[in-house]
């Protein structure tokens, strides 16, 4: 029985105790927050749980074995190291960290450790992601043209990150576990509509080693909530709609057929295909649930979560490169995802 | 009653014919086109109606006091000044001209000749884009925050042009009319996935002197249809769905109210205000209808129609400038549509 | 090549000029209308079909080999008749006639003069629906447990019909065409809310041999248009959306599993499946088209049209049996169509 | 503060617990249930909560101001008369009881003893509902067409009730809230799929004194969710689809105009409008905290819930109704809701 040390409950603190305290294998230990009465809540849902509003308290309990932290992005690099530094297996909220350097010397003393060092890319654990991941992969799509994603609604301004980092976040953990190409180049533009505070609207474009090109569409301020990827392939296409209540995946059966022209000539002639639209059935298990699993498998078993460091810091190195992008207008930055291992 | 010529009968050549015909104050004289077949079918249809393979016929017909140009793009310039210099008016379909310089040409010689010189942007007629350009001018949305368009289907591959000068031009040209603003540079990344044509998916974003930004993403291989504008302002926001069979436009109250944080301090407080959407009733005249009365009122009165050469200059010069941008990977390239007069 | 007359150049009939005209082993020879400017129209845009005020004409005509009959339903048995007398093939638009007997006395006729008498039923011949009957006929939905349509909009009073024979006619031909039962029963429900008017809103429900139930939703003032039918079986179920641009049909792979309970008791254990969704891809063609050909090639070989005048005497009892059920506040009406032929 | 004993802690139970655990003026003082394994969860989450396995402790229990009835219909007139008897007020889920005898002994004990007998139509106190009764009382729509409610979906076969006393019960009380007119009379068909099982499938229609409809579709076997409501007037349309996730109720300036024909004639003639759609903002607080406040507040000021006993019995009486007519396949059976008091 593994115990469980969380850190912060605040928005997502509460799934976290609930998740874990429900596990098999798992049980919560304690909780810190700054906030009093936060902790009462607990103490009220959870009587045996330990409450304190120090962190170092909780990471120093022998009985955690693990800590999850659910604190803003500018402390998760302090407090993953100090509870790395205690021994006790990591759970990251995301993003990972703040900087791809934080996000590396976690990764680095996690391995030189041999602790679990994991990030919490929700999405990837849902039946949706899974499965297209698994239709990407098994090549139904053929070669991929593009991945679009937008996800906008009148959403909360974060105070300590902008946009992208609050929501494209989401789509690049989804992309990089859905694709197995990595990204070359990234840019983006932003706007900021607040004096003083960070871009609640950004477009950000990653490019490949092929004609591939992801975009990914991101906005605190629309009037409509929009949860949408399409993925294109030359075999088949996939919209992904995230707020179908059931039918959240559509596979499309559909495309161009390309083909030369008379007397072999440059130019190509491109007809169309048309067919059934296909929408399997999805697995509903909430996506929490498998995460929390696959951290508590992991540190049993001594393996790797599928939301790994490594997962971590290629879509902190490419929120970092989309930063700069976004600081120079758009200017296209380059990406080097190769050298972090899997 | 003036006498129409119409060159080229094929996709959108017999709307034209059409809606010439039927309109009060024009009567279609000739038809031209390369294809014997597709006039076959002209004299089927309108037996009184001249038909010829030769365009400089229609031209040159003395009963033709207007030619209206529905030939591929590359044909525009060299018709259209073949016309005005034969002293008619010319009605061209979008785009204008296939390069800001051809465009600049045109425009000059029909203001040499007092000619009226007209470019075919059918949706800046359409009664949901004028209930939105009145909506953005009366101020009620307030100031603009953003104009993110998506414009995507499987579409026809266009053989002369790339995706932005087929659909963009659409959506440049209702933002042209909904927006008193101008942009100052543009950014464009796309990518061709049939060998040897041209791009048939891209991003196109604007930036302005201000916060406001706008963003178009057009694409020739979507597995569905979708055509919607999302217009932010700091008092409304509206949601253009040219698919949705009655309430294309819909208006919401919703958005942030920024106030300074307490102490007057540099960081702001963003709260969220929601309130009533609406749909305000469309006219439905079919756009074409109330573009060809333009045209034929402007000969008429000596006017300026609404779509005139210099609107159409302006989103020729903004594709030129997104096409230099996508052959450099995005690079921003500076615009300066002020020169280009009303 | 068979000489078609057009008797009605109302809303419907263009619609069969044009086919008719287009279609591979027929002409128009002529158009019949009391209004003469309708008549303009037809020798405008068909210099060579004759046009007459006068039906008779049209129907002595000896080029005339078919008539096709779009007028009000009070006329179609008297017009249907004089045709079938003069020896020509009848085509009738929905309903066949206006009561049984006159649907009766018109199948008689063209039986013992051996000519065809086809109604148009126009959506049986439409891809969604030819897949539907396709999908219920080879077992794919299992044994039927419900039938549930809706057609619903803000739609023009008809003068001479109620809403029932008006638009439940198009639910209950394609009911007939998908279903091998035919109800045993019906009763219906309705309301006429504009004084010296026919019922505008209606329910009507059939009932057959087993637990099988149909039921239909007909209303000339709905605020929004609805056009769907739910079919419901024990192995899939399909919601049919006439509305929907492209997956207007669409099957779902769910239902429920019934098992007898412990020690096999009476109760039965109900529990649910759930599965794939599917949308097959339709036959495009337009339906009138496929249904002018079905019109010609059983006059040439001698055959029988899939909606033929057994299926339009089914459908016009079903509606006189309806009426009856409505005079008396839904009263169930007993229906016998076993006595039709096929 | 007024101590709620909750019967029963299956499906709606725990919401039950929650929301008079929260609310201000309540406090939980026990949970009775059948099964152990259901109170371990109440004293997991809420350790201070008596709960006992007998609901006779619970109703004699001094601490218990008022009685909470969660349990299956057969239940509810034996655990409510109970309660009232021992001096309880009383909270029951729809309905109200299992016969309309029931119901009135109920609410006769009630009144003889001055305490509060309230049943849980909970959809009555969502903002959606409240705000289309003030647009129908006010006037909004006019004189009133119909009102044609679906609330369909693959949903749990209940044991003891069909799939009206299940599912219709919701709408008729929504009606009944909304309307100000009775139904003088109702009819009902459906259909029973599982051998031994009540009907799953049904269609009930109520009739009023003028050219009011009301029509009801409920299924628990159909592939897709759907929960939509159409309530037409003379002067505005109301669409009602609970499952939208912002816009539920939306309001449309469509409808008929009728006119008397040329010479007075009895002929009317009908044209159409169409204007504006409105989606009003609604109230977001969660239904069941303002029925709870509801019965709160009346407990504490010897006031009358909105959903009194009067409403749950006329809701009862409907059903009993259109029980009866359905076992005679649809028969018109007369109501006479007049007799129940406000």
């Amino acid at each position: 029985m593994i115990g469980i040390g969380v850190i912060g409950y605040g928005y997502w603190g509460p799934n976290l105790v609930r998740n874990f305290s429900d596990a098999t294998g798992s049980r919560v230990v304690a909780v810190s927050d700054l906030a009093r009465e936060r902790l009462d809540r607990v103490s009220g849902r959870y009587p045996d749980v330990l409450t304190t509003t120090e962190a170092s308290d909780l990471i120093d309990n022998p009985a955690v074995d693990a800590v999850a932290i659910a604190t803003p992005v500018s402390t998760h690099f302090d407090l993953g190291m100090r509870a790395l530094e205690a021994g006790k297996h990591v759970w990251v909220e995301k993003p990972l960290a703040a900087t791809s350097d934080e996000a590396q010397r976690l990764r680095d003393e996690a391995a030189a450790r041999g602790l679990v060092l994991m990030v919490d890319h929700t999405f990837v654990y849902t039946g949706a992601v899974r499965k297209i991941a698994d239709l990407v992969q098994t090549g139904q799509l053929g070669a991929l043209y593009y991945y679009d994603s937008v996800r906008v609604n009148l959403g909360l301004f974060q105070y300590d990150v902008d946009v992208m980092w609050d929501l494209a976040v989401h789509d690049l953990s989804i992309m990089d576990y859905v694709l197995d190409a990595r990204p070359r180049a990234v840019s983006a533009i932003g706007s900021a509509h607040v004096p003083g505070r960070t871009a609640n609207l950004a477009y950000l474009t990653c490019l490949f080693d092929d004609s591939l090109i992801a975009h990914f569409h991101v906005n605190w301020l629309a009037p409509v909530k929009v949860r949408r990827t399409l993925i294109g392939g030359d075999r088949q296409m996939i919209v992904y709609d995230d707020l179908e209540p059931s039918e959240k995946v559509r596979v499309y059966d559909k495309g161009i057929t390309v083909d030369p022209g008379p007397e072999g000539r440059y130019e190509m002639l491109v007809s169309y295909r048309t067919g059934d639209m296909w929408a399997p059935q999805l697995e509903t298990t909430e996506a929490l649930t498998v995460a929390a699993r696959d951290f508590i498998g992991s540190i049993e078993t001594g393996g790797t979560p599928v939301t790994n460091s490594a997962v971590g810091l290629r879509v902190v190195r490419i929120l970092e490169a989309a930063t700069r992008s976004m600081n120079n207008r758009g200017e296209l930055v380059d990406l080097d995802l190769a050298k972090v291992g899997a």
